[in-house]
């Protein structure tokens, strides 16, 4: 055990060390360059945490971070109505719309069906989807979860809680990165790439 | 230019990104972490961040980061007197206490000379130094710099402004790391470590 020569020190230390992917030398050196700052700018780091934590709002209707009841994209009416892009996290949302190429909206879960982590159903914005769903205004629900075993088990849990509904349910197209050599591509990606193929002169609008 | 749907988010990912080695995605992954988190704990940190800036202290000695005026190192009467190592940072003061090879004193320089960061020995703690060994009561000083032309720079100001005083000055040994084979060993290094042999029976106290 690492001794400090002092518990302010060691406490912050302590404080770092809780983020993901920080251990205890990267903690002492982050400290250590705090302590080297102006302090105004360490008390406006630890008041935008406070701040952040206090005052941060979630969006009543998808649920994505937001400074408003409703979010902008929300708010937004030239968005394309009746489609709604299903996403695990806020980091989803902001990395669709850097692509400039969706214009619907956002429905937020907040994660993913994972038993393993305590995480069920109840846990995420799930209900709260079938309701947007169920009130007629909807055309279409994109489901753009990771690939994993459970994104795939919360893509069936949706996908059953909307059947009912007879929305157009459809899921982002997987296949080889843009840039990717075939030769490198592995098998469930090449296969589902090709069992998907699409139309060449629609791709490039010829 | 990322977009954030929040400037309470965004606030929070400049601040944190700010922190050396730590960009905007990462920063972004620690916000989106603190969010999950119980809302004292983020309350703590922040306030632990404000509190440290505000409230740690440098001990009146040797200048290391301590939480009374006088340190508990500089306190201690049981460790060997009139010996002083000399360090960049607390770091340092760290991983040669943890050796438990050391029990003299410490003087902690808070950097070392760099003209292209604009550090000069005025920037330093080296009078305080000097004033120490003046004192009359150190009969050694053993510099612990780092083996850059910074470390170096220093090393050899220090040894002048110490050379009145007649004090003996040493450096600690450099060589091949313990574990280390010979043939991978950079030069200098090796060429150091020859130079600067040691008797047999000394090392292994036969």
């Amino acid at each position: 055990m690492q001794q400090y020569p002092s518990q302010l020190l060691e406490k912050a230390v302590n404080e770092f060390s809780k983020l993901p992917g920080i251990g205890r030398k990267t903690a002492l050196r982050l400290v250590l360059f705090l302590l080297r700052q102006d302090p105004d700018m360490v008390f406006g780091f630890g008041n935008t945490l406070i701040e952040l934590r206090r005052d941060i709002k979630y969006c009543q209707v998808c649920h994505t971070i937001s400074d408003t009841d409703v979010c902008s994209i929300c708010a937004d009416e030239n968005r394309e109505q009746g489609v709604i892009c299903v996403v695990e996290n806020i980091k989803e949302v902001m990395a669709i719309e850097n692509t400039r190429q969706y214009r619907g909206y956002y429905h937020v879960l907040g994660g993913v069906i994972s038993p393993m982590d305590g995480v069920g159903p109840n846990h995420l914005q799930i209900d709260s989807l079938v309701k947007r769903v169920e009130s007629g205004a909807i055309k279409e629900v994109i489901l753009a979860l990771s690939t994993t075993m459970e994104g795939d088990t919360t893509n069936f849990y949706i996908y059953r809680k909307l059947a009912h509904t007879g929305v157009n349910i459809s899921t982002i197209a997987r296949g080889v990165s843009i840039g990717d050599e075939i030769e490198y591509t592995d098998e469930v990606t090449l296969g589902r790439s090709i069992a998907n193929r699409v139309s060449f002169q629609d791709t490039f609008k010829i």
